[in-house]
This record gives C-alpha cells, structure tokens and sequence, in this order.
C-alpha cells in the first residue's frame, strides 16, 4: 500500500495536471487575470486533500500576447502555481513554473 | 457576403460554443460558484463584438451533485446564459438554457 | 423567429467555438496528429446540423513548437478548420484558419 | 530531493489529473468512442516518463447517456484508465475508475 507521503504526492500532480488542462485556453486579459487566478485558486481549494494553493500568471506575458481585440488565451508558460496537499498528516508541496526552455514544468519541491 | 445580422449570429454561436467547452468539468461548490459565474461572464466579454453577457449556474444542481467531498464539476445542464452580441449596429441575443429533456440547448432568442 | 439560413449560420458558430476549447491544449506529436485529426472530425460530426468537416492541423508548427519531450499542445493557430452545417435545406460553412496577425479567425464562408 | 519512485507517482498523478480535464465535455457516440480511446491512449503516451496506457469508456452508460440527437458527452464516470510511469527504472502503476459512490478515483495501484 502507498505511504501517506506517497499519496500526497500522487495528489499533487493530480490537481496540477488537472487545473492545467482545464484553465489552458480561457480568454483573458489584463482586466480579467486577477479574478481568473481566484477562480482557478477556488477550483483547486474545493478538491479533496488540498491545504493551500497560489496562483499567478505572468501580466507581461498577457500583455504581449494580447491580440488585436485586446484579449488573449491563457497558456500554460503563463502559470505560476504553488500547491499543498496534506494527507494523514504528510504534507507535500509542488509547483508549476516554466523552466529555462519555455516549458511549464510541474515538479515537487525539494 | 454575410449581412451584419449573420456575422452577429454566427459570432453568438462562437461564444456559447466556447465557454461551454471551456467550462464545462470545472470543479466547483456552492462556496465558489458565483466567482466562477463572474469569470465565465469576464471570459465571454473579453472576446470580440461580445455587448453584454449574463451567466447563472444552478445552485441546485450543484448541491444536489456535490460529491462526498463536498465539491462537483461544472456540467452543461447546470448553466443559464444569456448573451448580446453586436456588429456594425446589429444586436443579436442568444441563450443556453437546459430544455425539457434535459439538453442543455442554445437557441438565438426570437 | 431565425430562418433556417440564421439558425444554420448560429449552429456552424457553436461547433466551431466548441471544438477550438475542447481540443486547444491537447498534447500531441507528429506521429498522434492525423488521429487527433480524425477525432475532432468525428466528435463535430457527431453533433446535430452537421453535414461535412474537415480539420487539418498544420504539422510544420507542431514540428517547431515540439518541446523537449517530442511532442507539443494544440493550439488555435495549428487549427485549420471547414464545417458545413444544414438546417432544413439551408446550408451554410464556415472556416477556421489563422488570419494573417496570427489570430485564429473563426468566419462564414462568402 | 524527491526518490525516482516519488517521481513517477507525481507524474503518474499529472496524466491522469490531465486526462480527464482535456477530455471530459467531448461530443462523443458509440460509432466514434472507440477512436477517442485511442486519442486519449496516444495523447497519454506522448508526454514524458509514460510506459504504457489503456483507455477503455463504458459503452453502456454512453449508450443510457446518449441524447435526441444520438450522442452525449464524456463525463468522468465513463472512464476507465491504466497508466505506467516509469522514472529512472522505478514503474509505478495508477488508475483512474469509478468507485462505489459513483466518484471517478484515481489512485495508485497497490
């Protein structure tokens, strides 16, 4: 059977996979990213096992992304996400953040 | 070439089709599905010729849905929207509302 | 009440809208492409109204955009898009293709 | 510094966490189910540290789901899923499958 740390783990990645894939592509733009970043806090927060979680996306990269209409979609380099998750008392934190490639790298902290 | 009337009605079709597939599967509770409502709604404004928009989730639903986690994911059948679209002095209104049989049907409004 | 043209041409904006934000972010590579071709085709087909789609995804940008792991997300750029939609005789199709400022142009066809 | 196994459960977790919030809202009917097994299998796939994965959606709840115009989408509860992550020579195998209660799990495998 996985150790509580293990499952921590596994639920981390869960909620980071899972809000990547469901926020990717919602128009934003700089009016609307603070409020996008709550709801994406929220939407993480209601799962189970989740104690804390921060989200940020990068404002300069929504302004140069921002097409002729003023808005653009969320990217995944956009994110920068930290998360908690707690089970039986292990908590374990991960974080998306884009690495020196340009990819949004999910890892767990060290 | 399409009239205005028909790109406003075509750009209506665009919209609801994209939010619903945005978000649909969002997980939400009763705690956070108003500020989710607020983001579709900033969402949807942000795009092109989008005059006004107005979204309900049905709180019922999302009680009667909650999982024993105390959270559901956003499901279609859930949403209420109604949104004007404008181009070149044309307004069209347009509406997802769930139908009798439980279809969770957009529909331009009469 | 619409005519036939009008609900036809609000159709053909839904599955367009639609297929952009359920597929947008999906990951894919050079080998999985024309079977991600084929699914989006499928799942639009699927849908009431229509009568005819083609997708074409532009592997020169999957090939550039390919991160270090081989493969990359879709994204609306990638997306080159024909739908036909019928609605009690009256058809009408529409395009999806990437204008050129890089914006993916959603539009009636003339 | 986390272990290779620790590894491969977090990215056990990402993929299915990714899955189901890439897929879940798609247009689906009995004729094009098999073919989005195959995508979700082949998207799975493409991404880093995946050894192996088997997609398989419950063909009768798609058929009870199915709506007047003969499809429905795909929900969470349809799916069943087997992945295999495997870092630096470390396999971990995780599942995403309905429970009891008709809450879609996902856990490690024992």
């Amino acid at each position: 059977m996985p150790t509580s740390r293990e499952v921590a783990i596994f639920e981390a990645g869960i909620k980071l996979g899972a809000l990547y894939h469901q926020f990717v592509g919602t128009p934003v733009s700089l009016e609307s990213v603070e409020l996008l970043e709550r709801v994406i806090e929220r939407s993480v927060l209601s799962q189970p096992f989740v104690k804390k979680v921060h989200v940020s996306i990068n404002k300069d990269m929504i302004k140069k992304s921002e097409n002729r209409f003023g808005y653009c979609e969320l990217e995944g380099k956009m994110l920068y996400v930290e998360v908690s998750v707690e089970v039986e008392g292990e908590t374990v934190r991960a974080l998306l953040e884009t690495d020196e490639t340009g990819y949004p790298l999910m890892r767990l902290e060290e």
